[in-house]
């Protein structure tokens, strides 16, 4: 049987191409004992990822040349000599960049099997997985969600941003939504639970948010950083939470001269607080999230919104959207059916 | 009787000169019902006073030129026609700048009893009062220290940070204190309970942390914001905690551009927690912390320093000191005896 990969090919510029990676065909060896064999359904992008691809200290150990591209996906076991996976189950895990898996189910693989929800496997990447988790524990245990909380969200339209108006809403708080098109913003409103929505790149910001909220923010869900933070955090109500879960304006251009925050004082000033998370470290708590945000899909309460290109040569385009603010929603890719 | 009292002449430059305040000598009024005389032993000056006297918008309301500078201050209550106050009674709160107090009990004076640990009555309002309580709070709660943690703190020889070379010595973590002299740098070795000492000005600050700490650190006491606390986030371990208690790189010279932080991201970054906080916040647990503080002063293992000077007319003097880095320890003025 033949596997498609791509492996890293050139560290990125300023936008992610195709020709950043190489689009290998191996054949796959058959499976030893104690490995399955994964089919992979859909794979995942997140920004972290060209982290990955540079040369230098990011998050996680950078890749070399030559290295299959590192990302979740989640797949159907097509065959099994491990005795906790038999053919037939979806499993979610640290697939690669590629149609086919062999795995021994070592922790390195962090896969775990996808329960049956009624709801489409890719959910599994998006509002049931790590991006649903990271919006779910973001805003109610760091951001310590309150009812009545008045709740601002950068990158409101992305993966994580695109749950938290309804996630905010089930609570009894209101969030108000940053999103860089009139499209996106409509779609914050009309499907995506927020109060309101500010659209960034035509939008007077910092008059809009007090148009919203006049008398402040207690929560910021930071998806970006740099002067979107700053905008924030002269909002600050005192007690206020800044939850730091991304940082798409540093991570893309990495040789820019880092933006300098001006109100870092207003954090004291305010008695706020400001953290930053991983989302691993809620992990015994991922089933009850994934139950309970279930539920809501079921009832109606938590509508989430997905972008699905389809085959593994889009995986470079999928991950560029995230950085040209193509994506609405969780953006995955389709592999194979 | 007469009273003699300092109110605002003038709103302050940089400097805070004797000039910016006028000595009134009042005739006191006899007590009436409900009242109580109470006769200033020490008050107290902090770093947040310069915000009282500025006109703008500061922490609290700033005073009006005619005032009676606001402070807090222990005193001995020398007559009484109130119910829960007693001639003989040693009570803590807000003063004024001034000798004799007449006070309602009302909670805008926050007075509270003064109990009798066997040390003297100055450090109701050191280590054993609003300064102890914020070193005690700052550092066990908002910074949950550890055993094993490695702290870092600025303006070490102050009020507040005096006490957190020992404070983290008893939980079994090590402090290192910054401080503006060779002198102060001594004292916090040989007396305050640090393991380290860097004099900020005229030692590599950066090189000299990694010398104590070359793994980083998990808590930064940061007493004083700007290029400091830019400094302490470059060398944050994942999961720290900033505890933001007071920022007087930023009350010195409000007309000067704001420092502006370079920073920011290590917070996200290594997943730690930057915040702020109020010490009243805590004034539950207030009786708790002083009760255990003053045990361990008995036992030896909380040694305090407290700066004095003599006479209501140094109280302007002694609120300079502070800006001035003249200050070591706690600073407090004894006003009668």
């Amino acid at each position: 049987m033949i596997n498609r990969r791509l492996v890293l090919a050139a560290r990125p510029g300023d936008e992610i191409k195709k020709s950043d990676f190489l689009l290998e065909e191996v054949v796959l060896p058959p499976i030893k004992e104690g490995e399955f064999l994964l089919k992979v359904l859909f794979l995942s992008v997140a920004p972290v990822m060209k982290f990955y691809m540079l040369d230098g200290a990011g998050i996680e150990n950078p890749l070399q040349i030559g290295d299959l591209m590192r990302g979740r996906g989640v797949g159907e076991v097509i065959e099994s000599k491990h005795p906790d996976f038999q053919v037939g189950d979806i499993v979610q895990g640290k697939c690669g960049w590629q149609e086919y898996v062999i795995c021994d189910g070592s922790p390195y693989y962090m896969m775990y099997k996808v329960q049956q929800r009624g709801v489409p496997y890719s959910t599994a990447l998006g509002v049931l997985g790590m991006t649903g988790f990271t919006s779910y524990f973001g805003l109610y245990e760091v951001g310590e969600l309150k009812k009545g909380d008045q709740v601002l969200v950068s990158a409101a339209a992305g993966g994580v941003g695109s749950n938290l108006g309804h996630l905010a809403r089930i609570k009894g708080a209101e969030a108000i939504g940053l999103a860089s098109t009139d499209e996106k913003c409509k779609l914050l409103i009309e499907k995506l639970g927020y109060k309101g929505a500010i659209n960034y790149t035509t939008e007077d910001i910092s008059a809009r948010i007090d148009h919203f909220f006049p008398d402040g923010i207690n929560v910021y869900f930071d998806n970006v950083g740099g002067e979107m933070l700053d905008i924030a955090l002269s909002k600050l109500k005192t007690y206020s939470r800044v939850v730091c879960c991304g940082r798409i304006s540093e991570y893309k251009n990495r040789n820019k001269p880092q933006y300098q925050l001006k109100n870092w004082h207003k954090i004291g000033a305010t008695r706020s607080k400001m953290q930053g998370f991983f989302i691993y470290d809620f992990e015994p708590q991922f089933h009850l999230a994934e139950r309970e945000m279930a539920q809501w899909i079921k009832e109606g309460k938590l509508i989430y919104q997905e972008d699905v290109l389809d085959g593994l040569e889009k995986m470079p385009i999928a991950l560029n959207r995230l950085f040209t603010k193509k994506n609405v929603g969780k953006q995955v890719v389709k592999i194979l059916d």
